[in-house]
């Protein structure tokens, strides 16, 4: 293993980082009203260590030979999540310690605490451990929300420039599926396909960001929410979450972008080309759509005669709207795996917490910045399942299963049903450990354990009970937290580069 | 579809169980001290209706052309065990109309609670809608644990002599794992290999019954509870279950034949004619006990500082040869999908309630009477995961997947990742289906709607809350004990030949 290469890209990585930190930073000169100082001094303080230390061991391993291997990019990419949720980390920390009229019992004195905040933010999760958002410096808060849109952006360029080189998890769905930027392959065209994304990435910020201040939020809360939404994470900058602003055109313009931001961006692309006839035709956007419309649809049925409890506390007498706008929104936002809350879904009935569960394991679209199986996988998980029935009574009719113009090669369809297996798996540990972990007089239900181990798993933020939509993360204990944190970076990084850091046999051998 | 030659067997099958059935009901002369005689008089209406009705078909059709197709063969099937427990229910149903002591809220009086419980019976489930056991005459208790006997006997013969050459489900599994009766294979000794298991299962029979009245039961509890256990069943004659007799002797005898009845029936053949080796390198059996003696160790060692209550009501100090005798009691009758209980594990801990979850899930052998996911296609996935995980990192290391000597090929894995995965969706969608079925003033939880689909499913009999080790499935609505009757014979006919009733093309074409 070449770890001094390895090194050397974190250091390079790291002053990437404070120097981000430090242009976000400068924002609290426009953004905090209370003008703390305390803050940007904590901000700047990341930004200046991030950068000297980066900047340190990418001096030191200047001579590392060039070379990443499978497993070389593998440790980088784990170590860059993992570190950079540091980094991200640090000026929570910071702040919690200088500022002198913070109480011992801030959440963010722990540092378990701002290393969850900030592996949430990168993973784009959204899981919060803070009770009262309001209360923390603005520019605390655009830090956060911009590691969302680093962590949603960064996802994306990962899956499309340096995983499917690896072999690791949606490669070949990707290759497959994604009618990519250029359409003879992605690989040769990296630098292109990074700038392309980047440029679609800041365009939809700067036209959301447009909308959301037309549609009356400040210039502060719509980058931030902006940031949170097309990174499908989910941090808000109020405590009752989106449902603060109660307005008919922010839900709309959420529900909008929070769909966009579950799709294959890939499409996108081909949108702006005028191809728009290869997204109908992509099988995963049109399954995509169809579970989205169809789940917010049973929901919204199931909450048509039901008063609804927004997370602000105000309760609505049941009315059709309501029950539209209410399932429209919570389902957008918990198949994204956004996570962002209007109302207390925690009390809705059964069928709706039934399919709101549900579609948090299946997620959004390959290529997008959402979590969970992927629709891809799920829609040939099934296509899989009906070829294994008819087999039984048909065994002579052989049926290529394609996606798009290719066929899928059993090789793949054994991946996909790994993959789903594994995040059953995953989901079953997490919960387990989960219950085992948390002290008796935390009174942990079995379904709070469980949907907090499938809201981190698949990056989606709020579940149910004890860490429902009104709910926040910050009673677990810290060990709990950190198998949290490990679920994260294991759903974010579609679960290999992850897990095989637990394999003895990878850091073996040359 | 030849639909005259599949009633033609079916026929068959109804004037065989009519004989089995006349010859049980003579029992009612031995063992019905109460010697009510109404429920002999049921027991024989049903014999002779059923014969009578079977010869009938039988006959209608006997110039059917004898050409047992794949279809028509899954038809059959699926018929013999739906159509099995209307008749297995009948006796049920006539007694407690027949009979003039019976108030009008008896179980029996209802066609589904008849239905359920001899669904129960032949797919060796052991769920019951009985409150009160023990008012019900031994007669049809008799019979009820005979069907357990039938129902095990008959699927270990279906998956060796009759559906490997359908290509349904443990087909190959069977065909490589178990070392079967004959070396060479098994389809072209159907009869020999047939003949093998009836004596092993008789043999085996006639020992356990011999034990079980040494070890102080009765001859009718005797042969009532050793139907129940070589079968996986789990239908008791006491209210308490075998918690009632409270005796070491019997809980060890019982844990003994549980044991065996989950592991594949192939490998004892094998035991007999002396290859003792065979039986310890087969990797099944080994991990099947490694699950068994490992899943009892965990569940003993959370019960250790803890009291025990007993299904009889008495409640045990904690100690530690009490929680070995119930943690090796429960892990067992659990695994083996049997479902004697003996203590009531609901109240038990986390840890313990989350194994016997997840052993419920696996379930034991292929080759046994037991049902549940199969010990193999688990050790299976788990080897297909592992491969998985090192593919991403050594893309060049090709490891064949080997059960015993034979190389798996990539379709099997495929077949048993989508076996599993189904097992996965039916239990979701039983789980969902009892929840919405269930009227409010039931209270159902989802617990309890969430155990009652696995313990039907995975043919165990008890589960968690409202269907635990103390309670019954009578208070469920009929809609929901319909949706459990289906998933019974999913489990027991391990899927594939009930499913395919549900797919449009499985009934068109020639």
């Amino acid at each position: 293993m070449n770890y001094r290469f390895v090194f050397n890209q974190i250091g390079k990585l790291f002053v990437v980082l404070g120097v981000a930190l430090f242009l976000v930073s400068i924002s609290e000169k426009i953004f905090d009203e209370e003008a703390t100082g305390v803050a940007f001094r904590a901000l700047m303080m990341t930004a200046f260590l991030g950068a000297g230390l980066g900047g340190l061991v990418w001096w030191a391993t200047r001579s590392a030979p060039v070379n990443l291997g499978r497993r070389e990019a593998l440790l980088l990419v784990a170590l860059s999540w993992i570190l950079g949720a540091v980094f991200a980390g640090a000026p929570y920390f910071f702040w919690s310690h200088l500022a002198s009229d913070i109480g011992p019992d801030h959440p963010f004195k722990s540092s378990v605490n701002c290393y969850f905040e900030a592996m949430s933010g990168l993973t784009t999760t959204g899981a919060t451990i803070l009770s009262d958002i309001e209360s923390i410096p603005h520019s605390l808060l655009l830090w956060r929300a911009f590691t969302h849109w680093l962590g949603g952006l960064g996802i994306v360029l990962l899956f499309v420039a340096v995983l499917p080189s690896l072999g690791v998890g949606g490669k070949k769905l990707y290759q497959i599926e994604a009618p990519g930027p250029t359409p003879e392959g992605v690989h040769p065209h990296i630098r292109e396909t990074a700038r392309i994304l980047w440029f679609l990435y800041m365009g939809l910020t700067t036209v959301q960001v447009a909308l959301l201040y037309i549609a009356g939020m400040d210039t502060f809360e719509s980058i931030c929410h902006t940031f949170a939404t097309l990174a499908t994470g989910g941090f808000s900058t109020r405590n009752a979450s989106v449902g603060h602003f109660n307005a008919l055109t922010i839900d709309l313009i959420l529900i909008f972008f929070m769909f966009l931001a579950g799709g294959n961006f890939g499409l996108y692309h081909q949108l702006i080309r005028g191809r728009w006839r290869q997204v109908l035709a992509d099988p995963e956007f049109r399954f995509y759509a169809f579970l989205v419309v169809g789940g917010s649809l049973i929901v919204s049925l199931s909450l048509i005669d039901q008063p609804i409890r927004m997370t602000g506390g105000e309760v609505l007498e049941p009315s059709i709207g309501g029950a539209l706008r209410q399932g429209f929104f919570t389902t957008t936002s918990i198949q994204t795996t956004t996570g962002f809350c209007t109302s207390d879904f925690d009390k809705w009935p059964f069928v709706a917490k039934g399919v709101l569960i549900l579609l948090m394991f299946i997620g959004g679209c390959s290529g997008s910045t959402a979590g969970g199986m992927k629709v891809i996988r799920v829609w040939m998980a099934f296509r899989i399942m009906i070829a294994e029935i008819e087999k039984v009574f048909r065994p002579n009719v052989i049926r290529p299963l394609k996606v798009g113009n290719t066929a899928v090669d059993n090789d793949l369809k054994l991946g996909t049903l790994a993959y789903i297996f594994g995040i059953i798996i995953l989901f079953i540990v997490g919960t387990g450990a989960i219950m085992v972990l948390e002290p008796a007089e935390h009174e942990c239900s079995f379904t709070t354990a469980a949907t907090a181990s499938i809201a981190t798993l698949c990056t989606i933020g709020p579940g149910l009970h004890q860490v429902g939509a009104i709910e926040n993360y910050g009673w677990f204990s810290a060990p709990s937290k950190l198998v949290m944190v490990i679920l994260m970076a294991l759903g974010r990084l579609e679960v290999f580069a992850i897990i095989v850091l637990f394999v003895p046999k990878f850091w073996k051998g040359d």
